[in-house]
């Protein structure tokens, strides 16, 4: 079922609002959620609104947060979220980046006490509108195992770098640290599909195909997928995202993150409050003239996109672009949502006595 | 054979003074590509010490140069190389960035018209001496091919991020965002040996294990080696890079890049200057107590080093922890050479009428 774009935010401000949120924070809540859903990335939009709304029956989210920067310089602070979604701590950590990179060219914010904040490039294209260069990363609960380990010690910790451009839309890095994110698996777990090897390991640490190995203790690999092909990298950028989110603010790190999901609880022993994020935004004029920056990036994307391919492949795609066509396609002809999302939602509304889909 | 640590450091520390180079530059230019061999990095140390020569006397490094900053805001900068060597110009940029930490708590400098900068570790270490975070990045000539291309368009790029702990050593993720470092290749061509599927494609863009295809127009892989693996997103870590240090310094980028080989000429249509580096630091304290931001990296790395381990591995490596382990070997035992290395350091000796090894 195809939804439109007014209408499915509206019922997911509603739900926000049902659970106690401020109008401002709804808003935005919605429109971080409503951003992924017509960018793509269908895992991480409204597909996880009844998600949020467990852990705040559980009252593992508060609707109403007082988040405070409780640490401070000129360029860097830390924020508490206070338990808030991250959806909404996340941009107000963002905006204080910004506010520090318009006085002194850049500004660095780590954040303590949050929930999960959606998708990174929602937070990291806050700073190129202001034509600075955003950055944007998160931990998240333990799934990937580093190399020659099969315990589950590092979250898909995410990655975002996103770049003004000049006439071209901007280029936007945004990546899980793991050989695939986990709303992929879900899409072959759905299809009853096996995966590609090297996404993800059994409980003996051996590489399967079953797209349902981690009920069963396995665990997904880090990018790279073997120590051959360089999992230790991807196992370092994991690890540098859970350092920069979480061990820098005051947050869980490691096998610590509280789960995303509701039915399992977060660790006894916290080393922290909380998920950690850290955000940043470095101004572009801080560097060299905007436009002279613009003018290169253009020529760079235009220099990338007609490189010689293989295999009939029509172009190199830039980082950013298949989000961007889905934004042009899903505003033209509405956000396609799976029955399983739509009943999901549905028995929200029922929940809160909203109208339903 | 193998060499003290002195005894290497002085001859290169001669070489470099044979050139032209100030006492303080050789002396600095000698410190890092020395400590790279400590580290276990046999390809970034004495090793490319003839190839730095022959770009001096190609004209293209510039022993004397006069190093400046172009631009500037109270946390960022960008810096002239003048053709430096980047042995020099990058320790010259981390510096700026260093005290603009000190100042503001970061400090960003982005890096135009340099040469090959040795080690990455090298110059983000710098910060953690300082109970900073240090970032290093810089591009390089293009010999890795986007995710669906088989044309080279970008270097190995490595980042280095690197992390203070107390009782334990810095965490220090130091890579290529390639598949493989050109240095384990070049490891694979002397031994004669193949490389694994993933690491490079023939110039039809299909995967071979010949380590000499690069000669034969293939190229080196994106970290993810596939798309199916995430190739892209090693593409996407990797323009990150290009774009931090050069699209945004006014350097050269992608393939415009300069070869750092000496037979080969600079493209005759540059886009800017020389190649880019990207270096940065932020005060730990900037975001946390020092003491308590260390006490939760040991906490960190002892978690880690601690995880289950697979196939009879002894325990999860911390980045960072093989070039300790080498640097404390070698301390001990000296620097070991291969012939083609000594004779090579040889030939400079002759060249410049200095002692031999």
């Amino acid at each position: 079922m195809t939804f439109s774009e007014p209408t499915l935010r509206t019922f997911t401000q509603n739900i926000f609002l049902a659970i106690g949120c401020s109008q401002q924070h709804a808003e935005l809540a919605a429109d971080v959620l409503i951003r992924s859903d017509m960018r793509g990335i269908d895992s991480h939009g409204v597909a996880r609104l009844s998600g949020y709304v467990r852990l705040w029956e559980k009252k593992r989210i508060n609707a109403t947060p007082d988040i405070q920067i409780v640490h401070e310089t000129p360029t860097t602070a830390t924020v508490d979220g206070d338990s808030g979604l991250g959806l909404v701590v996340a941009p107000f950590a963002m905006k204080i980046a910004m506010e520090k990179a318009e006085q002194y060219g850049s500004g660095w914010v780590s954040v303590r006490n949050s929930n999960h904040f959606g998708i990174s490039g929602y937070h990291a294209l806050m700073a190129v509108e202001r034509d600075m260069i955003g950055f944007a990363m998160t931990n998240a609960s333990p799934l990937v195992a580093p190399t020659f380990s099969n315990e589950r010690m590092l979250g898909t910790n995410p990655m975002c770098y996103a770049f003004p451009a000049g006439n071209f839309p901007p280029v936007v890095v945004d990546m899980a640290t793991s050989a695939a994110a986990n709303g992929k698996l879900e899409i072959a777990q759905r299809a009853g599909k096996p995966v590609p090897e090297g996404w993800i390991q059994d409980q003996d640490g051996n590489f399967t195909s079953d797209p349902h190995a981690l009920k069963k203790g396995g665990s997904l690999l880090p990018l790279g997928s073997d120590r051959e092909h360089g999992s230790h990298k991807g196992f370092g950028l994991s690890a540098t995202v859970d350092i920069l989110s979480a061990v820098l603010s005051g947050a869980n790190y490691g096998p610590w993150v509280p789960p995303f999901v509701s039915f399992l609880d977060p660790p006894t022993d916290p080393v922290g409050k909380g998920i950690g994020h850290f955000l940043g935004a470095m101004r572009v004029d801080g560097f060299r003239p905007v436009d002279e920056f613009k003018t290169h990036m253009d020529n760079w994307i235009s220099r990338f996109k007609s490189a010689k391919t293989v295999n009939g492949e029509p172009s190199v795609i830039i980082p950013g672009e298949p989000e961007l066509e889905a934004e042009k396609e899903r505003s033209k002809s509405g956000i396609p949502l799976v029955d399983a999302v739509v009943d999901d939602l549905n028995e929200l509304a029922d929940r809160f006595g909203l109208e339903k889909l």
